[in-house]
């Protein structure tokens, strides 16, 4: 059994509370949250949780495993430095550190002390995604191309991080799973249309050394929710609506052929092909559910998670390297290349 | 009556004779095609029309008092050049022409011998595009925040021309008649996934000094058909989904509202703001009938059409900039303002 | 403070134990329920909550005010009529009782001893319901001339209860609540795919003295999900798709129109008349919720609910009817007028 | 070279037109309509026609090898026996006749004197529905269970067939095309909305010998318009949405199966099945188009069509039957069998 405290219960925290208490290898022990009202709700719905306004009650209780932290990013490294130091496994909520430099620092107190460092991109739990990577992985889209998101919506305008930080992530991390290499480079596009408020709608491009390009759109300020990622690969191409209800991953047996034949060098050399298209059936499983069971695997059996420090710290880096660009208006930010994909 | 000529009966040239057909005030008196089929064709539908494997036929004939390009662009200074000199009005297919300097050297032609230059920028003219610039106009958007478009598909690869010069120049068009405004600066991304040939995807981010920011999307290789236009206002916003059969414009009482409280400086001054969805009755006339009826008014009234060569010219220098831009990897490339929006 | 208890915690249980312990002015005392591993969840679950596997020990519990049974349809009315006997309001899930005669006797006994009989129609108490209750009140729909519903999917197969009974009394409440007027007669068509158990499929027609004809197809065995009501007026006509994220409820400015000419006579009398579209807000609370809150303010009101015991044989009545109708190949069965709309 | 004429250019005969005068065993010498206006659009189209107001100059010309009848149903069977009478080979719009016993007669007549009986039940040449019937008779789907169909929308009201004669018709074809197999009984119920009409909404319900039940919604006065198909077979089922620009047709590996354990008789023995969804490619040719070349073949083969006058007479005798049902408020009307399928 292992003893989990939470620190947050905002807006994802609940997420993570129910999901820890319903996993039976767990034993949710307390939260902590600087909120009144968030804490009695925690005791009203859990009444053999401790609750507390100070999460140093959980960092000094030394029956205390492992700690997941739902705070605001700005607080990420130094509660999660804390954890750390108190040779506890750390579950860090998307976007893992402010800046790369607290990720690095991260990532290496955790490799110094041997424990688990889990950062929450849930998205990689997904059943869709799991789907996609598994095809991917298959080598049945051949060549990848290009990966295409739109991931706009009206969204709750942050006052801390950008809609980069906020909506972006989910792609880095989803890209970063499924294609196990890193962008050399990032350019990005973005506006805040009101005064005195981060960047609320976004265009990220990035290149890859493999010809792969890829594109994220997001926004905080589309009258209609999207989802939808294109990823075209030479032999076939996936469309992954998150929207859908059922059928989110659609296998396309579409594509382009050529000819190499010199003597048409002049006329078009490409030519259509469309055949059947296919929904995989998914797994419709909890993602956070499945998430916290991967980290409690990853405790019991000394190993790296899917999602671990090195992943948070790569999509840390492209959040600043988008950001960058963004107010440097579309200038190429070049990135060295990062080893070591789970 | 005005006697009208056609010269290319290619993949547009068909929808063009058919539609000049049906308009009553236009007698469609000869086509001219260099492929015997494409004119026995012409002759199998309409015995009346005379056929010419040489458009100088056309250019020459005294009775012809306009004739419509349907050619590929790399012919379209030249064959349009002849028109003009000839004294005849001009219909041009999009893009006008392969560079500014043939458009404005067309344009002055025709200003010079005061004929009627009519770019057939069909999208114009559409019962989608005349309803959002009506809404547009009325003011019930308020400030036009951004637009952002997906026009992507498993298209024809074009030899000749980029997926910018085939798609985004609908995109170009559309947005020069909503805002009457040319942007200040653009910045796109691309890449031809098969060498030899065009780039067949493209990201172009374009900026306006009134804070407008718009965004297109453009491919030949995606697995699915899109064609949505986002276009967000401080008040309202509007979808364009041209692949619904009905409800193409939605207009939805949506956004965000803010406190300008100074005391809140450090708080959250955004909130959201839901409303009803409308969706306006749309004229379903086909586009290009209306194309055709605009330009005999045009001749008829000597006066400019919507998309006249000057609009031709700004799209032109549009697709020269992002495309100049995608060959830089996304550099800025600044534009001049130009005046003389219809 | 209105106690509560609950029989019940099945598949619809856990969500009415939710909605009542969140709700104020209710204090969820017990739950009773004959599976231990159900027992135990809602220990886990709410602590402060008394359970116990004798249902009796809430009947004979003086501090409870109210029950609510959310067991199969064969025990309701025996459940119902021992809380009603024992001076508590009740709350029953839908359907009210097996027969009519049941929720007949049930209806008189709380009537009797001026009780609440609450029956969950939960649907009445949907944003989208409660617009196109609002909607068709205000006779902006005109005279209403068809109610068309298709509510399918790969269902569970009940083996008590037929499709009807299971998701024909929806649209048997719907209907009741929009047009106050109970159907003269009703013709089904059902069949059960596998022998030995009930019906999984049915196609039910109703007419009303109003000229109105409502129709109804339920499955439990379509590969997809459906849940589709088109209500057609002489003015407009609306739809509801339950599946839509937010755009559930579109009003459409579209139907026929009539020239009385007589000189006509031997004519097409019926023109087309098309208009825009409007999708308004709703109201996006939970329905059990919205249900919930109600239930305890008949309670402390006295009055009657919206969804009282007169609606719930109403509804039995149709169940009755439709079945039989169902069973005799489509025959159809005439139904006497009921009175007492709320 | 087979020459054909054409009696009636109203709504359908243009299609027709088009389609004949594109097929190259084809020569269309005439074309017969009671309005002027009419046969001056088609010699604005076709110069090489020859027109009349006559039909009667078709029936008498000996060139012509077989005549197509594109007139209101209710001259069907004069026009069409005068064709067969005349020795020539008759294809017939759909529904073939208005009563079956003139269906019979023409039916008779053309098996008399070899001639080949066409009736346009163009669906049967879609790709959607070969691909349907290609997968059903694969025996794919294991047992049909149940076919589904919901034909509505906003449409033009007729003044002399009602709404099963005009839409229904659709799907008694696809059904006898698909199931090989005549219903022993039809009940449907129906209304017209407006005094002096034709019933402009019905609902028909129709039952096999084999088990399988069709049910089919058909309305003139839905304010959207749909066009879907569900297939419901004992291992797979089908979904056929035409409206779908591509993927109209959807092959789901669902279903519910089955535990015959005589002991569990008094628990639940269906249990789901989910799998993956496949959509076929299909033939995207037009179906007009496919019929006229299988109407030729027919004739150049002397073979009985796919819908030849057995099946146009069964369809018929489905719209006496369900007609006749209408009116009778639902009662069954018991069919006897009919062979010779195609």
């Amino acid at each position: 059994m292992i003893n989990v405290g939470v620190i947050g219960y905002g807006y994802w925290g609940p997420n993570l509370v129910r999901n820890l208490a319903e996993v039976s290898r767990v034993k949710l022990t307390a939260v902590a949250d600087s909120s009144p009202e968030k804490l009695a709700l925690v005791q009203r719905r859990f009444p053999a949780v401790t609750t507390t306004a100070d999460y140093q009650d959980l960092i000094r209780d030394p029956s205390i495993d492992a700690i997941a932290i739902a705070t605001p990013v700005s607080t990420h490294f130094e509660l999660g430095m804390a954890v750390l130091k108190a040779g506890k496994h750390l579950w860090l909520e998307k976007p893992m550190t402010e800046t790369s430099l607290q990720a690095r620092q991260l990532l290496e107190e955790a490799e110094k002390r041997k424990l688990i460092l889990f950062v929450d991109h849930t998205f990689v739990y997904t059943g869709a995604v799991r789907k996609m990577q598994e095809i991917v992985s298959s080598g049945e889209l051949g060549k990848i191309l290009y990966y295409d998101s739109s991931r706009v919506n009206l969204g709750l305008f942050q006052h801390d991080v950008n809609v980069i930080a906020d909506l972006g992530v989910h792609d880095f991390s989803i890209l970063d799973h499924l294609l196990k290499e890193h962008p050399n480079a990032v350019s990005a596009a973005g506006i805040n249309h009101f005064p005195g408020t981060p960047e609320n709608l976004a265009y990220i491009t990035m290149f890859y050394d493999s010809g792969t390009i890829a594109h994220i759109n997001v926004s905080w300020l589309a009258p209609v929710k999207v989802r939808q990622i294109l990823l075209g690969g030479s032999n076939k191409m996936i469309t992954y609506d998150d929207l859908e209800p059922s059928e989110k991953i659609k296998v396309y047996d579409k594509g382009v052929s050529f000819t190499d034949d010199p003597k048409k060098i002049y006329e078009m050399r490409v030519g259509y092909r469309t055949g059947d298209m296919w929904a995989p059936k998914l797994n419709e499983g909890e993602a956070l559910r499945v998430a916290v069971e991967h980290f409690v695997d990853c405790i019991e059996k000394s190993q790296p998670p899917m999602t671990d420090g090195h992943m948070g710290l790569r999509v840390v880096e492209l959040v600043e390297a988008a950001t960058s660009s963004m107010r440097g208006r579309g200038e190429t930010v070049h990135i060295q290349r990062k080893g070591k994909f789970q």
